[in-house]
């Protein structure tokens, strides 16, 4: 039995976060509210492939060596300027700035940083699974901390800290949060800072959606707080250019970055020049933040198709409306298991997939919500699959379920 | 002091493995011997450049959305014909093939599957600095198992397994050992295998300079003796194609590629489409086993070049023969410090930038060696520098460090 010598971090028989998250169907009406995928039609597709050849023309054939573990200068600079101008974040430096493969690296890294075995975490409930995914990883005990409309419940977060002054690492998606879409207010962000440095944990404050807001008006980011260092502020071109680069950056402390750096290294030795330089020369020769827009305005419309027809075909279904992101929260009636239905009943009968909210808790223990994504499906689609949702949920639960909206 | 939070395994006062490994030299006449770096002259620019534009061309918007951790189908097949083909890996079948972000991320989840905190493994001595690194941070007990001109020491090795049953973990470079050059007898690669049915342990061998051999027969795999699924075969693209897209392929067992790819799915998420398409592409329109014969001229007439030029410089120093590969290491007497030779000396005043022995043992308890690359530096380069280094050594040794070859 080779399992035998496996470490206590793999767990075979246990539930995986990632593996099976997203049925593989082959239904060709089949209809993905699953995935947290952009809209492929607004790749800049033929931009990417001019600063692509730019990469390669600059550099020759240097273009194909090993590189190093920085990135690109123009790269860095250009975020360190953001980090300035977007997030907030007064006196960074070069000292401060990291490239990762993606932000799920980001999250790894961070997790790997801080974390022995049995280490005492909080995380919001629900939250990305992905991290909970890296998080399992380095066996931390983990604290959940209640979401409110305005973002993880404090209160209840200090209560935990006062008893478990051991934590030292709370991740949270404050920005249209997944999976609820919520996003957190500035007071909270500010206390947040204030209990951070009050118990002495750090704070993973992770932005994938943060340039993707619909409504209202962006707020200072959590680091933009930061007195002590003690916030790690993670982001990627993932969401509003392209996943395909598999870059992510992070703002954190010259000697937290010095220690993720290190890791890195003995993770994969380098940043890939060409993914890097290909997004350098994109930003050398467009405007990003004009490409950003154009994302906002259909993923607008989007979430308005969705949630109009949630209340079409859903009425008083218990559903979240972000101000921006990715993602729609429903939560059902207790009793109803959305992952049970996802497999007997959604993805074989009605050809449509979503993420159950099981996925979202560190402990599995919420069994009766679902996370809907609006961006990768058409307008056709979501009008669609919201219908055989309706279908669906009337079908299998006889409409008990229906939960007043609020 | 936010280190306080960090875990055990961020040692940031204890000497890093990979950081600072190479000194950053400015010098326009600089020398370096140091890295493992392909020759870039021999990358296939022109072919890369199109297979990227076949990539994007077949995928279109989609070739820059998220994708799968499996990795291009032709590809997939093509490593599992090689693996049969020209690894010697009988009734190999896609449920015991991964691809990882190049040979550095296979070692990495090797480790982060089988290491518990304090865990016996072995290594040979001296081993690949990178592996170290990975091992590093999941803070094994490291035992030697000493090199011999055929390879580690199995009968040194078989007495530790007996003191040590408790060893999980064998790493070990047989083909043109790094950083040695010494390539692993036939004899040896058997008795391995029985010693890891014996002793249960699992082998991961690290193959990326198996297909450079300049001299002699390849030599069937440690993997192709494996009768219970022991052996992990880790092989990459970067010393044979390209460093640049970070790809790496193993063969394991289907529990192990089980294991490692929940792993990986919690570090990146997935193999990224263009890197892995744009290999695909190369390998549909292109004879790789042509272009690694090129590499092979080409090295072959380097390392006689540097051998050449140790013979002429530093006659009587003893210096590795091997049969292909990146490296010769070079043995000089007791007491010759080559970290503090480096600094002070090499290259500051020489120009010159070496790898010393010590950063190849697990313990660092061995400072008379150096490796040194010959695939990097021109012709004239490695003439001039086994130049400085022979100046150096008597210079700074007067002559005392000499050694009888062997």
């Amino acid at each position: 039995m080779l399992e035998n010598l496996f470490s206590s971090r793999v767990k075979l028989d246990g539930k995986s976060r990632l593996v099976g998250l997203f049925p593989e169907t082959h239904y060709i009406d089949n209809i993905s509210f699953g995935g947290g995928a952009p809209e492929e039609r607004l790749f800049p597709v033929a931009e990417l492939k001019e600063a692509y050849q730019a990469a390669v023309q600059k550099e020759g054939a240097h273009a194909f060596q090993y590189h190093d573990i920085r990135g690109p200068e123009y790269l860095r600079q250009f975020l360190l300027k953001r980090a300035k101008d977007l997030v907030g974040i007064k006196n960074v430096d070069d000292s401060q700035l990291m490239l990762t493969a993606g932000g799920q690296q980001g999250i790894e890294l961070v997790a790997k940083m801080l974390l022995n075995k049995g280490d005492a975490m909080a995380v919001e409930a629900p939250t990305y699974v992905g991290a909970l995914a890296a998080f399992d990883n380095y066996e931390p005990t983990y604290y959940n901390v209640s979401m409110q409309d305005d973002g993880a419940d404090l209160e209840q977060f200090e209560q935990l800290l006062q008893v478990h002054p051991e934590i030292k690492l709370f991740y949270t998606v404050p920005d249209f949060h997944n999976p609820t879409g919520i996003t957190m207010s500035i007071a909270k962000r500010k206390h947040l800072v204030e209990l951070a440095n009050k118990y002495d944990f750090i704070i993973l404050e992770d932005t994938p959606y943060r340039d993707l807001r619909y409504l209202g008006q962006s707020l200072p980011s959590v680091k933009s707080f930061d007195t002590e260092g003690r916030v790690i502020f993670l982001s990627s071109f993932s969401k509003i250019l392209t996943p395909a680069f598999r870059i992510g950056w992070l703002v954190a402390s010259p000697v937290v970055v010095q220690a993720l750096t290190k890791l890195k290294l003995a993770e994969d030795l380098e940043v890939p020049y060409l993914p890097s330089a290909t997004i350098e020369y994109y930003l050398k020769n467009n405007d990003l933040d004009e490409h950003i827009q154009s994302l906002r305005d259909l993923y607008q419309g989007k979430m308005e198709e969705m949630t109009t027809a949630l209340n079409r075909y859903l009425p008083g279904v218990k559903v979240s409306y972000p101000e921006g992101g990715f993602f729609l929260w429903l939560e059902l009636d207790e009793g109803i298991d959305t992952t049970k239905l996802l497999w007997e009943n959604s993805v074989p009968k009605e050809h449509l997939v979503y993420v159950p909210s099981e996925n979202f808790y560190a402990n599995r223990d919420c069994k009766n919500g679902m996370r809907i994504n609006f961006t990768g499906p058409s307008y056709q689609q979501i009008d669609d699959g919201v219908k055989r949702l309706s279908r669906m949920l009337l079908e299998t639960s006889k409409k008990e379920f229906f939960v007043k909206a609020v």
